[in-house]
């Protein structure tokens, strides 16, 4: 019986296998466009992206989320508003300058993330805690002149998929609740598509611009870098000062609202592909799959024969789709059956069905699943059921594969030599003993050779006894360090 | 018994009226965001959107169109490749010119519509007539630095809905066998919305720039205005010889395909919004009702009779979700039922269910239309049938009342007097004989004091003896004219 797929230009090359991937699958295309860092979803990858985002919107929705949308131009001095936010952005915003031939009075910027516009039109729509708690969200493109390296779907200067949430409470609590709230949203979404992911407070040197505090998933790619995925800021009351926002609180005072806001983009889409994929192409799991049966008749080539395959082809087909599957019928006459096997495995389809001329006969389906290539012969009538069950298979094989691939790929040391090797050697993510101390995040940073992606959440005790390696002092937490991308 | 609410303040005033509407039922927030012509999809507005977006989707993808994603911006050199197609949009585009603090090499337009960006990529993605037809769309926004009146949802600076189709094909008659498919698209879309329209094909001096020929389709506002609501382009070879986008054609010959392109915008929803409404506010088709149903328990102030209430309430919003129906139960305290009717009237919901103590007792809904504020009373057993007739009901009665109002604002007449009265008049649509010349088109805006939108398509052969009453020459075509947004 054959193996699953091997993963060697995977995990030894991932970055040249995911250019390649995207390319061959027809995800996304990228390189081509004469913008730097801007990329088009093509077709196949823009279904991908939509059921990856109803899953997204359902998990919102259905937690009391309202979906807006705001211009993507914000007029400079409403970008400037909050000190600490346009310190942190300035650098990499794009401004227009322009219109016609005119020049614009007031620059405008592409919204880099939309705190201020949103905050600026709440003062108008929120009065009073009775409308409490809000929470918006818009799913836009955002832009940052990025000078880092840019790459596909996962470092570019226009994110297409920017989901930003934006929530208003009556408190510091209550806006400490909708922080766990958010984080359950997020970790609903990554379980869905079976990604797995830590959770960590960043480090105060690595937080929003303008939050009190950030936490943040990250996941790990073939290549043992860690990927942020999502981020979840509490913004204490920086923009509703700002922007002097008050409503009227329950005790009757005038005073700023609480806010917090998260995000999550393009990259869940690229963890999603990064994740689950092998050397063959795409796996993508069922439960977003665009199409999740792809039926290809093997056709001999009497005429007879050939109408026979065909027929129950197209009978076969409408069952699976009675069923309720996702099915696409792959009957292009030019193209050889090894050609469709090999361009659809590439797109990840999690279910082949062949139908030959004995499966027309004898009334049965060939079935090959995408992520193992095992092959079982199943009676039509069984069809759907046997399909959905498989389905369930697939989804769970490969949650626990993705599952038991990050699991090896965390480390826990008090070394920090044992931390740099690992974390060099693209190991993954690893664990020390931490002081709390900036500086001695900072100087890890350098002595691993790696970033510090924060402290674990939730916060978890450090045992007695163990110590920053840098100053010796008692750690407070253990902090955790990796290549990233 | 009641008639249908006033149209008074819709019809007299109707620019206030749709500014009032929209505030009001909290559609799109427009005119306090501090960038002109740009406003906010608020929660509700943004659901209408959304629904509207599923019936243009939903048509289009049955029709073989795929959904792609490109990016915003376009360098310059991309945008002036197509010289009539620059010059038609070069007024009024957008320039990103900086990132950051640097001055950009290439300036970067803000996409006012994709012919070149999607042209260029396609030369990259289509090779042979065998891929062919191909038609992509994607529903993005556009931006136009307008230098006439801006207006929310009509006329504005950032259109957010635009839904832009581009397709290519390997002969001129298959690309226009395109503009067939694609004016059937559009009708659909606008009978499944209620829409009224005429389809004209634009005069020469008016069409797309860069176009062979635009079908567009136009409806009339409350004031007698006509509003462009889709157009259908020829694109010939513009863009593929501008381009040098060449395919393998059916007789190896290597040569430039043919295209088109054709869109809808925002304007979608705003004359849905105001094709139905009334002085009480929105009026929006069950089909597309973001609620379809709205249960008010109007609690009486006994404690237990008010549980009554409440706990039937719960049952009947139950029973009725359970029947398909997307329900809401306005159950907040501090609001009066007469606030909650009015507050739900001017948001448009179809259907209004009332339960106090005698519904409660007697096992009945009491219901209200919106369009009509009709009242029936219904056992609950039979609700969700009874519902789902009168909002068959209700569409079919929109459909006549928006049908009857449209043909009374279209008039055919060998008047150039009348034409004008009726123009100016702001009672619609005037049509009048014309001889084909560009001159006496023009000269006609003049003398009715209107614009002129075209031709009747299909082509409807004019009568003997019609001649045009300006020059006197035989009459090639009827030709409309209106007052226009």
């Amino acid at each position: 019986m054959l193996g699953p797929p091997s993963r060697e230009k995977w995990s030894s090359d991932f970055p040249r296998w995911f250019d390649w991937v995207i390319e061959t699958a027809e995800v996304y295309d990228y390189g081509r466009y004469p913008v730097k860092g801007m990329g088009v979803w093509m077709p196949y990858g823009f279904q991908i992206r939509r059921r990856v985002l109803e899953v997204v919107r359902g998990l919102l929705d259905s937690t009391g989320h309202e979906e807006v949308l705001f211009p993507l131009l914000i007029p400079e001095h409403l970008l400037r508003r909050e000190s600490e936010h346009i310190r942190g952005f300035e650098g990499e915003v794009y401004w227009v300058t322009h219109g016609g031939r005119e020049e614009l009075d007031v620059k405008l910027a592409l919204r880099p993330t939309s705190e201020t516009s949103i905050t600026y039109m709440e003062t108008f729509w929120i009065k009073s805690y009775r409308q409490l708690p809000k929470k918006y969200y818009q799913v836009v493109s955002i832009f940052r002149y990025e000078t880092k390296a840019t790459r596909p779907m996962i470092r570019l200067r226009e994110v297409t998929t920017f989901k930003e949430a934006h929530t208003v409470h009556e408190s510091f609590e209550d806006a400490e609740r909708q922080v766990l709230e958010a984080i359950e949203v997020y970790k609903a979404i990554f379980d869905r598509l079976l990604i797995p992911y830590v959770i960590s407070k960043r480090p105060e040197w690595d937080k929003f611009a303008g939050a009190l505090y950030t936490i943040a998933f990250d996941t790990i790619m073939p290549d043992g870098r860690a990927l942020q995925i999502g981020t979840v800021h509490h913004l204490g009351q920086s923009f509703t000062r700002a922007f002097d926002f008050r409503i009227q609180m329950r005790d009757e005072r005038l005073d700023h609202p609480w806010q917090t806001s998260y995000g999550v983009s393009d990259r869940v889409v690229a963890s999603l592909i990064a994740v689950h994929g092998d050397d063959r192409g795409l796996v993508i799991p069922p439960s977003v799959a665009p199409i999740q049966v792809v039926v290809i008749p093997i056709t001999p080539g009497d005429e007879e024969k050939r109408g026979k395959v065909l027929t129950y082809t197209a009978k076969a087909a409408e069952a699976l789709e009675k069923a309720g599957l996702r099915v696409h019928v792959d009957d292009r006459e030019w193209e050889r059956p090894g050609a469709k096997f090999y361009y659809w495995e590439a797109k990840g389809v999690p279910i082949r069905v062949e139908i030959g001329l004995r499966e027309a006969e004898q009334d049965t389906l060939t079935i090959a699943r995408r992520d193992t290539l095992e092959k079982t012969e199943v009676p039509l009538g069984e069809a759907g059921n046997r399909i959905r069950e498989l389905m369930a298979q697939i989804e769970s094989s490969m949650r626990e594969r993705a599952k038991s691939f990050f699991g090896e790929r965390l480390l826990r040391t008090e070394s920090l030599e044992e931390a740099r090797d690992w974390v060099e050697g693209r190991r993954g993510i690893a664990e020390i003993p931490w002081c709390g101390r900036e500086s001695c995040g900072l100087e890890m940073e350098e002595r691993v050779n790696g970033k510090v992606l924060g402290t674990p959440w939730p916060e978890e005790p450090v045992e007695e006894g163990k110590r920053c390696p840098l100053c010796g002092r008692p750690a407070v937490a253990w902090i955790r360090l990796a290549k990233t991308y």
